[in-house]
């Protein structure tokens, strides 16, 4: 490691050029953390639905050139100044939800949305100097939710690093980077799903499969899968589903067919796909007096949700959640034990595992049936 | 009372023959109560919005001819068969929302919304045979949501009566059928607000002025009043009311307005006004990560609240309140003796007395700045 510290790197990324264009495979420069940062050598990445969407160019905060990428594993390759929870050679996951426990969120106690690093990871800079440590022949590369890990090396800030157990599969826990904890959070921080509940969920990927591990470690009684895919339900019941609903079964309006099928509705629905219809019909399928959604999916810009204020009057609670409600450098390390524990699922959701330079055949098979995550090796 | 028990009585009530049309005074007809009824001898009623809203016809479920009124306090008449937590000469206050102990709904210990009458007094009727108790001249008059207090005597299902202090002045308590538990209960039970947080509240009414004191008592911080009227502030003060805000003085929307007031949003909002812009206001002035919003005010019937589902991915929840989350007849009794220990306001929210055959003025007083509660002295 010593040869490359305090050094630029060149190394192999996965470079989104422009929105909806093949990502090309670059050798790029990632120049040396600064105080407060982190250089990971990223081992394996995972892809998820938000980099399709900030790849496809409707995301109206994505920026080109970038370097996409946020769920993914790695060793700490070197760190900046006044870097003291990290060293080269740990293992780390990058969180693409910092945990700094300083500012007014992460002492609130009650949300996991710590706003430190925000204002840069935003706009696809590193916040000491406002610029990025990628860039191809001195041409600048955009940093992507902080993370950037579809690249051989990144930097991070040191708040959005969770240091793990050196001993976990990095080519299975890097799916402890996004997917799964924002299922199982959804259920236990968010929802706070109690033993008996029915539980409904929408959209049955990788999220979906994790909120229905999530109720059924909660102890839910009932745990109805929703989705338009019937042949999703055999892999679902793996993860706890206990009844698979398709809405194309049905004339009626699908939070009525919920209603009907559970004698008033749901106490908890959660939302999975990033539909403001089936949001929508996740709320009202809840019960009256006490049934709570929880949005998960994330929602094309500009969308909205609506609904009759009746039926929050009349008891319902409608909420979201991000990274399920997780505190990224303080949990995930304990969902990594918790897997190694073989408490949760982490294995089961790798469908397909690719290398780095096979990433659009891997953006291609996000769409094809029967693909939860495909995992790159990013250094073979 | 002996001598009218078991018999048809003839007294004054205030019908609504058509809607939008003045009440009419005439002389009606109550039934004696049948098993699981109550009848009442109203003796002080107070006027809301919902009543408004009912008699101008634009309530879909409004029903007519009905005698209208839900917020009284009375004595008891007599009582139908197997009725054993009343007896003739109780003092009461009927309740809207019922409890009946047994439902589904009242066993959860998650809501106040009592399922049991529902299906007969969403409809005008009682439960046991379907029918009205009112009449006049053999035509029946339906009723209104279980309690129809503009009448002299009301009849009433078992489980919407709440037994008070008979040293309670019923001239004042009879408040506490409607709107002031409804603003303290959506604090204290639905919100529950904390000591130190920053609360807004959206319409000075009786529903809005309640909700400052209910945070006020919960220990808030600070208490934001939002209304288009700046002349309410004096008398919101009074009721906890820190700051004020008139939407009019702003160009900016006023979510804006109350987050860059705020460093960031309020923990709590309310909404007490029953307008779906509001409620999108309400929602969206609130904290990222943990700002909570609760809709109180009553929307007119097919209007539709939205949103971004961002609001509620970063963390801000959005909930309702129906008669503040109190269960009726265990609570009403205790909200009375509150009241009698000086622990809570009452007197402070009638601005108006007058007789019920001056109700037709009394729903103009609404409409007048400087009316909160016009109580009506029903047998005068």
């Amino acid at each position: 490691m010593a040869t490359t510290q305090g050094q630029v790197i060149t190394c192999k990324a996965a470079v989104a050029w422009e929105a909806n264009k093949p990502l090309a495979i670059e050798e790029v420069q990632v120049a040396p953390p600064q105080a407060g940062e982190v250089r990971i050598k990223i081992l394996f990445t995972a892809l998820c639905h938000t980099d399709a969407y900030t790849w496809s160019g409707k995301d109206p905060e994505g920026l080109f050139p970038c370097i996409l990428g946020h769920e993914a594993a790695g060793i700490v390759e070197s760190v900046g100044e006044g870097v003291t929870e990290v060293q080269p050679g740990d293992h780390v996951i990058p969180c693409y939800q910092a945990e700094c426990r300083e500012c007014k969120f992460c002492k609130s106690g009650k949300t996991n949305l710590c706003g430190k690093v925000r204002a840069a990871t935003g706009v696809g800079v590193m916040m000491s100097d406002r610029k990025s440590r990628f860039s191809k022949n001195g041409k600048p590369i955009y940093h992507f939710m902080g993370t950037s890990t579809f690249s051989q090396y990144t930097v991070v800030h040191d708040v959005s690093v969770a240091k793990i157990d050196p001993k976990a599969p990095l080519e299975k826990v890097c799916l402890l980077g996004c997917g799964v904890p924002t299922g199982l959070g959804a259920v236990w921080n968010t929802a706070k799903v109690e033993a008996g509940s029915i539980v409904a969920i929408f959209g049955l990927g990788t999220v979906g499969l994790a909120v229905a591990e999530g109720a059924k470690t909660a102890g839910a009684s009932r745990i109805i899968g929703i989705d338009i895919d019937s042949k999703k339900f055999d892999t679902a019941k793996e993860f706890g589903v206990t009844e698979f609903i398709n809405p194309k079964d049905h004339d009626k309006p699908i939070q009525q067919v919920i209603v009907d099928h559970t004698d008033g509705g749901v106490d908890y629905s959660f939302e999975c796909i990033g539909n403001v219809s089936v949001m929508r019909a996740a709320l009202e399928c809840c019960h009256k007096g006490w049934g709570t959604s929880v949005i998960v999916g994330v929602a094309a810009s500009g969308q909205e949700i609506s609904t009759r204020p009746f039926q929050l009057v009349t008891g319902r609670v409608w909420k979201g959640t991000a990274f399920g409600g997780f505190k990224s450098r303080s949990q995930v390390p304990w969902l990594v034990d918790k897997y190694m524990n073989k408490e949760i699922k982490v294995d089961e959701y790798i469908t397909h595992s690719l290398k780095l330079n096979e990433i659009n055949k891997a953006f291609d098979l996000m769409r094809e049936r029967g693909c939860l995550r495909c995992v790159l090796e990013v250094h073979a």
